[in-house]
């Protein structure tokens, strides 16, 4: 490993010349006056990695390009195969009048390198790149066979990488994906984040008189489907935040101390967070903590609320129907489709009997979650801790990320999400940020990680 | 009364053709293509008051014209003077194809008179000016003077009238209204309405979060503001349909067994009512009966509701507001400003500590009571059940009529709604009629109540 840390500590300053030379793409896939911009950025990319020593291919599909950079894989080779996920096209740089810098013309400030892409996900990739060029370029031989998939729809939800999946199967098929796409929350807090919450949507509606009715002719003999609605939703959390539809936490895995205990370290300041959100208050489910409301409790949201007349002044009438936009945000080993089954039964039985209920089910899926205490997932915490210097933080996260379910249902195999954005690095907003220190640390992060990962 | 009630047989088909005539009259106060009609129309009834003997005039106002219509008064008469209200201005007759015969074509099928206006109002007023013309062609005294004031704003709202009154206050002094503009269930039940709801309108807006947030992100360790404002309005009314804001029946007046008596003889069928709202099952303040309920007992009613997203689809956020409008219905002797204030500050009061909330005052007006016992009120009574042949019923009015307020408001005097519509009438929509037999009787009843009203 000597042999690489010099190697990299040596072309530290070329690594972030070279990026930047990447972040100069302005490679924003959702606008087409840049589909040459994506095309060549893509272009860059492959032959970066042929120059690196890595068999490169931009693949053509219905929309942009996908770029894959292989080791060399000698056939039946029993080394194991590790996919690196990363995607080359960043968010719409606008508006660029609240920008410092122009954001594809990318200038270091301090410790941080302004562009936007610089750390969603360009730096973030990058850096797994730069890290296999030190094995490469120093004669060291590879503990494993890398496949390096960048996309170029990420930031628009296309579905060109899925099909790309479907259609590799058998050459992708590999041990595990690490994916840098995520966050950590400081640089003495590196981060695996092992966990993600599913999602289940309905609709609930309320139909009482079949037509708006004068409050004045026949309010008081009828039931407001507002207030049944009203008194229908207030039942499903209880007084300590917890959801009252039956059997609704019983697949629901319990936290381990152990993952207690490494949640409890993340930093987090209630004041901050408050402020940040621009609440009065926190609140949620009783004998857990926000981090953990907010990423490893399940929930259940009202998303929108519609009755009767909503415009200026007012208008006296008993409306004919309300309905709630509902989704839940699930934990593992909570199913989905489960769930939606028993709250869309539970609502039925709270159906007064003045109203008619029309319960809607919408998408579905499934939590995420790999052991953090299986040995691939040691062993990046192991790399984490070399690099950073620091005993890494285990996170979940609360929201879902397509791209794990589709690695997990199609290669059938886990993911590793070790984060390299730090919380102010602007992500799709102006001023987007690497912190350079955070890209020097994630290159060595990856150099261990690939001799980490073959001896775990 | 011999001598009148003759007259009156004498010339009972002469008075529907004269009614067919004023309802040629295409007075749709709504339409300024119409106005010309509304001034031929407002000439057409002061000729026809002028021709009976009475003292007929025109004024103009800044929309319709106003007729008045006065007996001639005697200087220092110590005789009473009694207002009677009417419109000649009529709903909007569209749309025309739903009609069997032309709104301005007045046609009689079985016992009914069809044409717009018929019921609402030309038919009712048209009835008292008949009864009149009967003392003043028999040369029979009038034991009161009376003065007819037929306004032409009453379907559009028009402040035309309240000027008026405040103008002519003088002229205008009298003991008591008359207004045949509410209705009756039905030939068996000719009816007083003596008590009409007030209204309270307000609206309350909960903050948490200061913009939408990614339910994934953050959801769970805030609360939702639709999920706090339906717990909020949950609690409003309970399960026994009572509203729960401490102080808000205090000065409701109790229903005396009389007046219990009289309502519980208004005919009602459950069935027939749960059809007509389409509704599934009713439901109203435990203890009162649904007649009881949408007329004689307050309400609190959400007129609509508004958080978060309310498009197509599903949206994964927790809104960062929610609101509802509501109006509540009062009763004799509640003050509107009164409730309104003691709901704001209870509202304030359930405001959870993760919510900024915003209540906004809206409209208020009080409710009225003309006691069913007072002298004029038995006279009405009396004079129902004379021409009708049958014990008539008292009825309290579940909505407001802006008109009786003013008359209270600027006048100082009490109302008798003697309303001779039946609920099969079709105000406001296609194939409008009066019924002939209640037209007749309606006039034998204005026959009586001027003689009754004066010996009360």
């Amino acid at each position: 490993m000597k042999q690489i840390t010099d190697y990299l500590k040596a072309n530290e300053q070329r690594f972030i010349d070279e990026l930047v030379e990447y972040l100069r793409y302005p490679s924003v896939s959702a606008q087409s006056v840049h589909n040459k911009d994506m095309i060549a950025c893509a272009r860059w990319l492959a032959n970066h990695g042929k120059a690196i020593g890595l068999k490169a291919k931009v693949h053509k599909t219905d929309g942009h390009p996908i770029v894959t950079l292989a080791t060399p894989r000698r056939r039946n080779s029993d080394r194991p195969h590790f996919l690196v996920y990363g995607h080359y096209d960043v968010q719409p740089p606008e508006p660029l009048e609240l920008w410092d810098s122009p954001p594809f013309d990318p200038q270091i400030r301090g410790r941080n390198l302004y562009a936007r892409g610089a750390s969603d996900n360009k730096g973030q990739h990058f850096a797994h790149l730069k890290a296999v060029e030190a094995y490469l370029k120093t004669g060291t031989e590879l503990p494993c066979d890398l496949t390096f998939v960048v996309e170029g729809e990420e930031e628009v939800g296309g579905e060109a990488l899925v099909d790309f999946l479907k259609q590799n199967k058998r050459d992708l098929k590999c041990d595990g994906v690490v994916v840098s796409d995520t966050g950590m929350p400081d640089l003495k807090h590196p981060a695996l984040t092992y966990a993600l919450r599913g999602v289940a949507a309905l609709e609930v509606r309320l139909d009482g008189p079949d037509r708006d009715l004068h409050s004045g002719i026949y309010g008081g003999s009828v039931e407001n489907p507002a207030m049944a609605l009203s008194k229908l939703l207030a039942q499903l959390i209880d007084k300590n935040g917890r959801i009252t539809v039956p059997g609704f936490y019983d697949d629901v895995a319990k936290l381990s101390a152990y993952e207690r205990k490494q949640m409890a370290r993340v930093p987090f300041s209630e004041t901050k967070y408050k402020k940040l959100l621009g609440v009065k208050a926190l609140f949620g489910e009783k004998g857990f903590t926000p981090n953990e409301h907010r990423a490893a409790r399940p929930t259940f949201e009202i998303n929108g609320l519609t009755s009767g007349y909503q415009g200026e002044g007012s208008k006296t009438i008993v409306p004919s129907h309300a309905s709630a936009k509902i989704t839940m945000r699930l934990v593992p080993h909570q199913d989905a489709t489960k769930i939606l089954r028993q709250v869309a039964r539970h609502l039925k039985t709270l159906c007064p009997p003045t109203m008619r209920m029309t319960v809607e089910l919408g998408h579905v899926a499934d939590p995420y979650i790999v052991a953090p205490t299986g040995h691939l997932a040691k062993a990046a915490l192991k790399s984490l801790k070399s690099a950073f210097g620091h005993e890494p933080v285990l996170l979940r996260e609360g929201g879902s990320i397509p791209i794990v379910e589709h690695f997990a249902r199609i290669l059938k195999v886990d993911t590793y999400l070790l984060g390299l954005a730090l919380p102010d690095d602007n992500l799709h907003s102006p001023n987007e940020k690497m912190d350079l220190e955070v890209f020097t640390r994630g290159i060595q992060m990856s150099a261990h990680l690939w001799t980490d990962f073959a001896e775990a």
